[in-house]
């Protein structure tokens, strides 16, 4: 063991002694003089990193001392305050630089009173900032770090195995106790050890529950640093970001599509193969697992990294996701009472989940599950969105095949979930596709003219755009993405060539050519590019319904939390999920997907879902504060709430524009058509009961 | 929850209420009318088994009232001190059985003071008595158990998972907190529950730590027994016992031979086929893993039980067998320091050892090592022998390809291993074998004529007995195994064909022709049966030395203990290993293998080390107890001790037999024979030196 972590300091209270005070902290005490600076720091608990415990190896302790007087602090800081630039400190700044002014805490020792600044570089914890609307700090604070380690050698007369050394090590020099190893890592240890000459770095998993297991370990001193993955595991799709583990940066991010799509679009088709195939639910565990290997090795060659070097994956994904990674036959939630095996959080080994691309030692940490239709997605987006810390009565929905919604604030937070359907994701739509480059994903049509423009995937320019066509030869136009078919169905309930019960008008009531028949309904024609050998890509009376039920079990399910809560309005709305990042709010508001809401209420939070495994991915912390957040989350089941129905159908209609939309004001003038009363809605369905 | 269970009982403080005075323990207490037995028995600590928690399904509560006048106790027990006899146990007597007498103690109700007596089939904590030379007792208390629990029904109102239910079942119903399970159980979980109708019986693995896991369940009640296995990993044969965990039965014990003898002999040619065999290791684990999973099967089909009831291994072995079960390269159990790679107890789980033949989430407990070269095996015999209990100094020698040598008393215990080498157990031997059906195990010589006699395994009769030739037709004589060449060179040495150097004489310095010239040295025939068709057993001047080199180093490493303790002489000597059943005490001290001590106090413990694995299987306080004696015992490395060299050379002299021996009286006046000083030992060599 180190001298430097054994050499005793007086007590901070003794006035005779050099005083230290630590910025940005404010943390102060006296040292007696010879004490090293990260000494200090530690015994002050101030966030200093080291990962070599003093040595002058790692670098991680830089810090910048403050000379000359400091009247904030009443101290004058003299220049021999701290010992001398040493041969340590001179070896390294040649060997790998040292920013001027700053010092190796380890190395510079206190001689009389200092003021010693921490740069963030230098703070274990650090703070992260969210790219996100909301500014959200996230405080580093991974499971798994690194630790150089100097473990005594064997001696036969005191015989005591090498694990057992290892062990005593960490405690003594790290003060992390009962490290526990797999039997992959003890084959190991012996050859690491003697090739580090009894120093070694080793990565230490510690789970919130405060369990020291060893995932990792290299001879000598091993830089790092070590990645993790945060998995939104969606029925659609799936997608992964690749963090640094040192400090929260994300290295890339990578998407495939859930290959269990080929046994059924949505849950509950994958849910019905699993019960009519025997052994369904294993072929469908085999498959997301591979995928998930793939992706991992994918996003590692992407950024250019040695997979061995990632330690940690957080899942975040809905129930029947959860159960089928787990290889849990999902059957049950397929049904009342939609019992999960298992609610809680899970922290697994990575070859539980079969995952060989990267660290064969790994960790998984699966957020826990709200409820039988709530997820562990769910979970992630209380834990990026916080509605528990909401001063304001805040709705969350997360769009998917599923939706997630979270309505509450400080006070109570209740969450359901929604079966949309796949046709927000362009998925049961005549001439819908996922977003990819050529899909048509924003819609203006002229409220006069009633003729379109729209702008596709990968490029820029509006359609009506002269270049426009050069612009798009190499995608093409493809079809319509999610956000896309939400846009024109708004646009044209705004243009008038819909009613409100979702019907739409022939040529001669809407007196446009677009509108055309077919069969016994109409459609109207956004785009044809046949005489060019391209589609023609229209929207048909069936792609309205389909949006109209998707958007119907969306709005009845944030009314459905609004009734329990007795709320008449919410303060801000949060659109979330992949999905959420690219929906236009003021048309989701015409469409009637979402409560009125003054529109700059709305916004954006992106990928919600994959920002709360990043946080628990990041900060342990956020683990057990997710978990005890659910258990005081109360939950709603859509499927045997009678109101759900009432709603359901109450929502059908495609309300007009009104107040809330000051951009839209000219519109409100317009002509309320209604082409056939036998609809499904009539036009004074829809908004102004649900209401009441 | 059962009523049973919740049903409050007053203080048993109280005198108004009912005395129940529980025999044999004498525990007793007041209880309100009404309150059931095994209630009663619960709140007073009192050993009362019951698998279904009080629901009249298991009988596992049976007790005995006792009615009438009990002066002892000044009690006067009323014919209706208990409620009447009760539907449930008229209908389980009627369908299962119940001694007359007997009532369940969770139907039968207290109405009166009672004495109530607990027979041993009802204790949970059985005493289950050893068959062995030493009486000891072994309180049951293995680490899994079965419970049945009634699981709450899942709500959708309040959403938990069917996992979190059984838990918390658990919890309530048997105090069991914290249980964990792997994901293949949970995959299993939510058939199981709906199958039992939410009443199930679950096994639960709780090691001496305190961590309860789920190892399998049940719909409805299930009896059990469930198994485990105690295997003594030796060098040279693989030994299991399948024991009943429920009362410690042995049902069957089987054995295989070490199949890693194809890739050396003793530990050191494994080590060094490890070393010069890339992958040789791997190899080896394999191979023994294998024969595990062979031994298992056969183990389970022999006593007719399903493999999948064993849920617990525990093993014992040296290091070597250690590291190579584990898959761990033994290389560094090769070369001084001798550093293991990990020397405590390891608690793993069956699939970590590829144990498939038994139940897949069986669970494998591993005794410590104490020392690179004192290993599980040892620490088994310290458990089983308990050295550190004895008032007085006993020597336990464990005699292996390696012996395991432990001398101490309650006060200190110290331990060695010295490196015998096979020839006790007749490998390395010209006409050696291993113990089987026609090897020879019992030598006599008569001091006379020279002529031996000889009996051979699986035949009770001795050579010269007129029946003997018919009746090892079958087996034949093949060899001579590690007890009969024991016995063979000690009857040389007294018959005076062998000197005191280890040297055989010529037939014309011995007067029998059974010595014959072989090269420039002799031999003696023992047996030839090459007229019939059979060999010519004889014992070679290589033989002799072999012997010679063996029983040195076990004595050396024997009074290097003694030394160490500044012990003169020991009081008692056990004698254990497989081997250890039937070495011929006398023998082996007319060989000089052991040190002097009155023969009454050599006793054999049969295969102790075996015991000590039973005893951990069944007992998880003597896991925390010989975890902790490791700790304690001193251990002395005989590689590097000069002293074990000079008493090595000292002890190579074969002794001449004297006064601890009273049936030998006669002999001694025999003369002793010298053909050859320039042998490798003189007369006044051994054990005159080696009590200097």
């Amino acid at each position: 063991m180190s001298d430097i972590l054994t050499e005793p300091a007086t007590e901070p209270t003794s006035g005779h002694l050099p005083l230290v005070i630590f910025t940005p902290s404010g943390k102060r005490g006296h040292f007696a003089p010879g004490t090293p600076v990260l000494t200090a720091a530690r015994q002050l608990g101030v966030d200093l990193d080291s990962v070599c415990g003093g040595r002058g190896i790692c670098s991680k302790c830089q810090i910048t001392p403050g000379y000359g007087d400091f009247a904030k602090h009443g101290v004058h800081v003299a220049p021999d305050a701290l010992s001398e630039w040493n041969a340590v400190e001179d070896r390294y700044k040649r060997i790998r630089g040292l920013i001027d002014g700053r010092r190796l805490g380890c190395q510079a020792k206190i001689q009389g009173d200092v003021v010693i600044d921490v740069p963030p570089e230098s703070q274990v914890h650090k703070q992260v900032i969210r790219k996100s609307a909301t500014v959200r700090d996230i405080t580093m604070d991974p499971a798994t770090h690194l630790y150089y380690v100097e473990v005594d050698e064997p001696d036969m007369h005191e015989p005591s195995g090498d694990f057992q050394r290892l062990r005593q090590a960490l405690a003594q020099q790290w003060q992390i106790e009962g490290l526990q190893a797999d039997l992959p890592l003890l084959r190991r240890l012996q050859g690491v050890l003697r090739k580090g000459e009894w120093k070694v770095t080793v990565a230490v998993h510690r789970d919130h529950h405060g369990q020291a297991r060893l995932i990792d370990l290299w001879p000598g001193y091993f830089e790092g640093p070590l990645y993790g993955l945060a998995i939104d595991l969606g029925s659609t799709t799936i997608a992964a970001h690749l963090c640094d583990l040192s400090d929260g940066t994300v290295l890339a991010s990578s998407g495939l599509m859930n290959p269990q799509i080929r046994f059924g679009e949505d849950l509950m088709s994958r849910v019905s193969y699993a019960m009519m195939n025997p052994g369904g639910d294993v072929e469908m565990t085999q498959a997301v697992r591979q995928s998930i290997n793939s992706l991992a090795a994918s996003i590692a060659t992407e950024a250019g990294i040695d997979p061995l070097r990632i330690v940690e994956t957080v899942f975040v994904m809905n129930p029947v996701m959860h159960h089928l990674l787990l290889g849990i036959d999902p059957v049950e939630l397929g049904q009342a009472p939609f019992a999960l095996a298992t609610s809680e959080s899970l922290s697994l080994a990575g070859r539980d989940l079969d995952l060989t691309a990267i660290n064969p030692q790994s960790r998984v940490y699966v957020l826990p599950c709200i409820a039988g239709h709530v997820g562990a997605d769910c979970a992630a987006v209380a834990l990026s969105e916080e509605p528990d810390k909401s001063e304001d009565l805040v709705l969350i929905v997360d769009v998917g095949t599923n939706a997630e919604i979270l309505l509450g604030n400080k006070d109570r937070v209740l969450a359901c979930s929604s079966p949309t359907g796949p046709a927000f994701e362009g998925a049961q739509i005549s001439s819908g596709q996922r977003a990819a480059p050529g899909a048509i994903e924003r819609v203006e049509i002229d409220p006069v003219t009633k003729e379109p423009r729209f702008r596709v995937i990968g490029c820029d320019l509006w359609s009506d755009d002269p270049a426009f066509a050069e612009a798009t030869k190499q995608t093409g136009i493809t079809g319509i993405c999610g956000s896309g078919i939400i846009e024109v169905v708004a646009e044209m309930r705004l243009a008038g060539l819909v009613d409100a019960g979702g019907l739409i008008g022939s040529a001669e009531q809407t007196g446009t050519s677009r509108c055309v028949p077919t069969g016994r309904t109409n459609a109207y024609v956004l785009y044809d590019g046949r005489d060019q050998g391209g589609p023609r890509i229209s929207v048909t009376q069936g792609d309205i319904r389909a949006i109209q039920l998707a958007k119907s079990a969306l709005y009845a399910g944030a009314q459905l939390l609004m009734d329990e809560l007795g709320a008449e309005h919410v303060d801000r709305i949060v659109l979330a999920g992949a999905f959420g990042a690219h929906i236009s709010p003021r048309h989701a508001m015409v469409l009637g997907m979402i409560p009125d809401c003054p529109l700059e209420k709305v916004t954006s939070a992106g990928n919600a879902a994959g920002t709360g495994a990043r946080i628990a991915l990041c900060n342990i912390g956020a683990r057990a504060a997710i978990e005890a957040e659910v258990g005081r989350i109360h939950k709603v089941e859509t499927a045997i709430e009678p109101r759900f129905q009432e709603h359901f159908v109450a929502a059908n209609a495609i309300p007009h524009a009104t107040a809330p939309f000051p951009n839209l004001s000219t519109l409100v003038t317009l002509p309320e058509v209604s082409f056939n009363t036998s609809g499904s809605g009539g036009t004074d369905g829809g908004r102004r009961r649900r209401r009441g």
